[in-house]
């Protein structure tokens, strides 16, 4: 295992203590119980926490900030974070207004965010929660009972973190939020494994010359190994599975996300947008919204995924509404 | 060789094909001869254009945009891009009042944007080149006569677009630049090679526990191989020649960038700013500015370089200015 880390042991609490000293005009951290909060929490509005086993960065905590989240609560390496960590940063974020909670759907993370959620509430804490499975690749599979929660995430908490901050209520918030996750699908690809500090070792294998379709984000099995093509044939395998779960017309516009698992080059990135646009246009979707890189990483792993979220005058008008967190920022 | 291409050979052409697409807001291309261009040149401000070897992503496409470069210039993966492309870019960008070419110290780099300029001039453009060498890894080396031209470049991007976007003129924007050189410095390391597309092989080789340390950016050597360390001990390792050669003293201010070298994962990144902070706290300097990211890459290769910029006002308020580009944006 090479990797540039201390202890394993240390590897998130180290990592939490320079991400918000590289970003402390955005970020502090509660180190008992950890987690990441913007620097002016709580404010008047509603607040918008999630979190998750560590790992994915720069999702969770790279998107706390104005405009998206509130808190982030980041669990070991591919690990949930417990429930108390979880209502402490729904307390912190709480401003009277209530507090969202944005799940993705593993099963460890829905069952402490849920019990952190009636532990809060009977604090008095007025918690509203929402799980994301915008993963198509696989019904039911190792960590998760239904669909998986993947970089469709990110699209959910800028959205619901652009509700939030213009003003809207709890509920208002949470509709938005589960109007994106009614829209948005997802795929990924893995040509790499990758290596978890504790276990030292790969989390699964793959040959030289083999790739592993539908993979999750912490490299569980997805449909299928098979030898490694073309990217643009790639594209295409995860992009037919997509499109055909969203009820897309010609005509209809989109918002595409192309994901880096953290180890790819942006140069294959890009390749792989390409493909993926014209792909669409085919199809008679109009791109009129996109994202690029390592937005929900596993680690070093080599792969991407890809998300598109089909877009109305509203979820377009909060995707482009300002945003300033340490992995997105845009005017304010 | 697990890459997500097509033909080998189109790697550069499909990505960039890809990135104008995925940034249309931003920018432009011309393909023949290839380059990246702000989609609204030339301005009547100087021009500012760099470009070099592909696969250092999001360098240099990446930071066209408002208050940073006009145009990019790409070569193949690793190799410069010949006169023709810079010539073209160079008139594309040329608004009246001078062009100034960014150029990495690497030998191919200047001997190509030298001649470029040479035609340029001959067309009765004016135009300024500085070179950029921030790498106090080596004193010559395998591509290089000099010290190599590494991830300090983005910081002069950065600070020439924001003087050139202000509206200063060419010989005030060449000397700011020139500043910045003068008071940047780094240093990287790579933990794995990293596989030229149309090589198919790793460039070079480490065993199991060892990285190289003061590497450069195509993955040649650097000073030593060393059995891995701790985090924080490789990050000793380069901090301490890049603070012994600029002349700070206890007070002064300072920007931060840990540069991801693109198979890194963002956590480890972290890990590193929070050593680096500390050692330059231990020496009584303080950063007011950082930036933490894959700015300055070698394709997939996992590693990381440290660079430091000694700041004074005019060089924060110059970062601090408003950019709008696909890889760095703030607040416009």
């Amino acid at each position: 295992m090479k990797k540039l880390i201390n202890d394993p042991k240390d590897v998130v609490t180290e990592s939490v203590e320079g991400f918000v000293s590289a970003h402390a005009d955005i970020v502090r951290a509660s180190t008992d119980p950890l987690f990441v909060v913007r620097a002016d929490a709580p404010s008047a509005k509603v607040g918008i926490i999630s979190g998750g086993g560590s790992g994915h960065e720069p999702l969770h905590g790279g998107f706390v900030g104005f405009g998206m989240l509130d808190a982030a609560v980041p669990g070991a390496v591919f690990t949930s974070p417990t429930p108390d960590p979880i209502v402490a940063a729904t307390a912190a974020v709480n401003g009277g207004r209530g507090v969202l909670h944005i799940v993705k759907n593993y099963t460890g993370d829905v069952l402490n965010f849920e019990t952190a959620a009636e532990l809060a509430a009977a604090d008095g804490i007025e918690v509203r929660s929402i799980i994301v499975n915008d993963d198509v690749a696989v019904q039911d599979s190792l960590y998760t009972a239904g669909r998986r929660g993947v970089a469709g995430t990110v699209l959910v908490e800028k959205i619901a973190g652009a509700a939030a901050q213009r003003g809207d209520s709890l509920g208002q918030v949470a509709a938005v939020a589960e109007k994106v996750i009614g829209q948005v699908r997802s795929m990924g690809v893995a040509l790499t494994p990758c290596v978890v500090p504790h276990a030292g070792e790969p989390s699964f294998a793959l040959d030289d010359d083999e790739i592993e379709i539908g993979i999750g984000i912490h490299g569980e099995p997805g449909r299928e190994k098979i030898k490694l093509e073309p990217a643009d044939a790639i594209v295409d395998r995860l992009l037919g599975p997509i499109l055909d779960d969203i009820p897309f017309e010609s005509g209809d516009e989109a918002l595409l996300l192309v994901n880096g698992m953290g180890g790819t080059p942006q140069i294959e990135l890009y390749i792989v947008y390409r493909r993926a646009a014209q792909v669409l246009a085919e199809r008679g979707i109009e791109i009129t919204r996109s994202l690029v890189g390592n937005v929900t990483t596993s680690l070093e792993m080599q792969g991407m995924s890809l998300s598109v979220l089909k877009l109305d005058d509203e979820l377009t008008a909060l995707w482009d509404a300002p945003v300033q967190t340490a992995a997105l920022r845009w005017g304010r």
